[in-house]
């Protein structure tokens, strides 16, 4: 189908720009000041601002279903008390119906790709690909259910054949608390025979530093690199206690950091260095982790919070600067996940556009509608979310392959189910 | 007028219940299964949450014209070459939009009664009387614009005849280093004198806390001891900076501490050790502090940042739980404001309600409502917004004495005119 969207004030690269965007199949076919371009459907944007789909670069989605079981209780009490033994019930359905809760939240607030790492591989795919949204989906070792070494790669390599249209497979380490050296090695020998990018949660609470420091007189990041895990192009997670030296291993290589904000407050795990991650020249994205730990999926809390953490931890308001954190919530974004051509509004890019409804109080008197994308706006501001040219979310209407009140019902029937078991 | 709200899950002093409650002119006549209750409109709740609308207790409301205006820069740069020759240049008629804006913000939101810091106090009445808001204006000594202890005195007892109805004077000292002792000492005489209580902002930067040691040889609280500050009752806002002993002193008085942890994170002030206040017995309000410096005035981001805040940095998640924070946004704010039987859903308290839909992802499985009003609701649920009786904004319409595009538009002239002059 071909779109195009007038009277958009287009935000792409740090700049606010009145133009229009012409969308053809699942392509930005031009951006321009009056294209001639004959669409099936005209989207007047009433001057209200037209921009990339926010890139979460950090999700366990279907862990939606966990929203507000456990919350205020000490991290070890939370994992091992609430959510292991939930995860332990979880069926291929449950999984399913979870990835779409977490979808229909992900539309409504403008989200259009992310990172997913959860288990029940084949349940999420199917989730992803009906509803239409972009993923880079975790294959990996499990951090409980061991197997041998060619069980793994029989694993990965027929999860690997599910991948494909919108949906591109990572390599996904749980942690080094949780996986074994023997299996990073296999990983990172697997990554490099399909050409596949590695990613894990690092360095997240003061205690996995301190146990590898212990057990393997390395942090984290030594650790890694004397294993060659960082030789493959890496996702890091969290990082929120690392020091320069550490920062500095990251920089000598192809990392990029999910940072991901309000999951580091509310488990109690700390604020992430991000200003001298970015210093360092490191590619910084953002993450919104699962909503069991955050709560809601919502780039627009982490953006605020990225950006004023930094400020906050340093004693400097002139750090990490909103044009700085829109990059990470989309292009940087992209970066980190390997995809190519998304992330930015330009010709030849894919067409995942969101719309940005600026007639709201909190919004005026406009003086600086960046500023305003990253310090004052909401989620609820999305009224349109398209994914590869398909519309997903337009004004209270999800377009995600399931019917809303089926996602929600379903979502309920099977938290009560897992609780009552 | 007289209302009747039914299949409500109504939200007080840390519960949800399924109930009715009738309101009769100003105040709710009736909390309860199935009231006998004539009403002129029955609103059907549909099993969404009704509850008190938030108190803001810390504001400078006409400050949303500078929405904005100066993001991203260290906090002197801001305040001196941003702010103040803003504010230098605003009329009546401009602080009076300001302050609309700002009113539509906080009905939009769900925010029923604030505490009003600003200047040119009849404006800001005029605003606020005609929107039907409910507030504790601060009367007191301008930072710049000094008088004689006699023009002081003719100019309080003038703007305290401009109160009455839903609006409560407070005499208000902006800070220890902008007030000079002997202005901080009429203040105290005259608040006996009237029966007032005092507000001002207390150790809210690093630097404030440092000048006023050098200078006095004492830390801000202990300063203010020592002048008989605290013998009347007192609402401090930020108190970023407080070891344990300042904290010991606000406890032995009747103090309590407005925290405004995003406005604190964003000029980079730090953040406020709202646990310790907690463990101290004082009571803890939350304030949103001004739109220029946090950006929106929106007390969910606010209760989220307080609870999650608190817990990173003691490392703990299982400190200031969410029911603790509700209360700082509701009830512990009517006690910081001096405001008797509001704050709650009580028979005979007044009818300042709001209803929050819960129909969203976000919301969904609905495991703990409570957990998620402070964790992941946003104030776009909230669709109906009541003060004393009177519904001041449902689903998208305001009701505030002003058309919502008036005050759009006289926000943008007001600005643009500012910056241009």
């Amino acid at each position: 189908m071909k779109f195009l969207f007038k009277n958009a004030l287009i935000y792409t690269s740090g700049e606010l720009k009145k133009d229009e965007v012409a969308v053809d199949g699942d392509i930005i076919q031009g951006v321009g000041e009056s294209l001639d371009f004959e669409a099936d459907r005209v989207i007047d944007v009433k001057g209200n601002i037209l921009m990339p789909g926010f890139i979460n670069a950090h999700a366990h989605t279907p862990m939606t279903l966990f929203r507000g079981v456990g919350d205020d209780l000490k991290l070890e009490e939370w994992l091992f008390e609430k959510i292991f033994p939930l995860e332990e019930k979880l069926s291929g359905e449950d999984i399913y119906w979870g990835e779409m809760l977490g979808i229909a939240e992900y539309v409504r607030a403008g989200i259009t790709t992310f990172e997913e790492a959860y288990y029940s591989i084949p349940d999420m795919v199917r989730a992803i690909r009906k509803s239409g949204m972009r993923a880079r989906v975790c294959i990996g070792p499990h951090p409980t259910k061991k197997l041998s070494e060619k069980e793994y790669i029989s694993q990965w390599e027929s999860e690997l054949k599910l991948m494909g249209g919108n949906i591109s497979p990572v390599l996904y380490a749980h942690s080094i608390y949780t996986i074994t050296e023997e299996e990073l090695e296999l990983m990172v020998s697997f990554a490099k025979k399909h050409n596949l990018r590695l990613s894990l949660h690092l360095s997240e609470t003061l205690k996995e530093v301190g146990d590898c420091t212990v057990k393997n007189e390395q942090t984290p990041p030594e650790y890694l690199e004397s294993l060659g895990f960082l030789d493959r192009p890496c996702l890091a997670y969290h990082c929120v206690h690392m020091d320069k030296d550490d920062i500095r291993i990251l920089a000598d290589y192809d990392v990029s950091i999910a940072t991901c904000p309000s999951s580091n407050l509310k488990l109690a795990s700390g604020i992430a260095p991000v200003y001298t991650f970015m210093q360092n020249g490191i590619n910084v994205a953002i993450g919104t982790d699962g909503a069991a730990s955050n709560n809601s999926l919502d780039m627009f809390k982490e953006m605020f919070l990225v950006a004023t953490l930094s400020k906050a931890s340093l004693y400097d308001g002139s750090i990490v600067k909103a044009k700085e954190v829109l990059d990470m919530a989309t292009k940087n974004g992209a970066r980190a996940l390997g995809l190519e051509k998304v992330g930015e509004i330009k010709k030849g890019y894919k067409a995942d556009i969101i719309l940005i409804d600026t007639n709201s109080p909190h919004h005026f008197p406009k003086n600086d509608l960046i500023s305003n994308l990253v310090y004052s706006a909401k989620s609820s501001d999305v009224y349109l979310t398209m994914v590869g040219g398909k519309i997903l979310y337009e004004n209270g209407k999800y377009y995600i392959g399931e019917d809303i009140e089926t996602v929600y019902n379903k979502s309920k029937e099977t938290i009560t189910k897992l609780l009552t078991f």
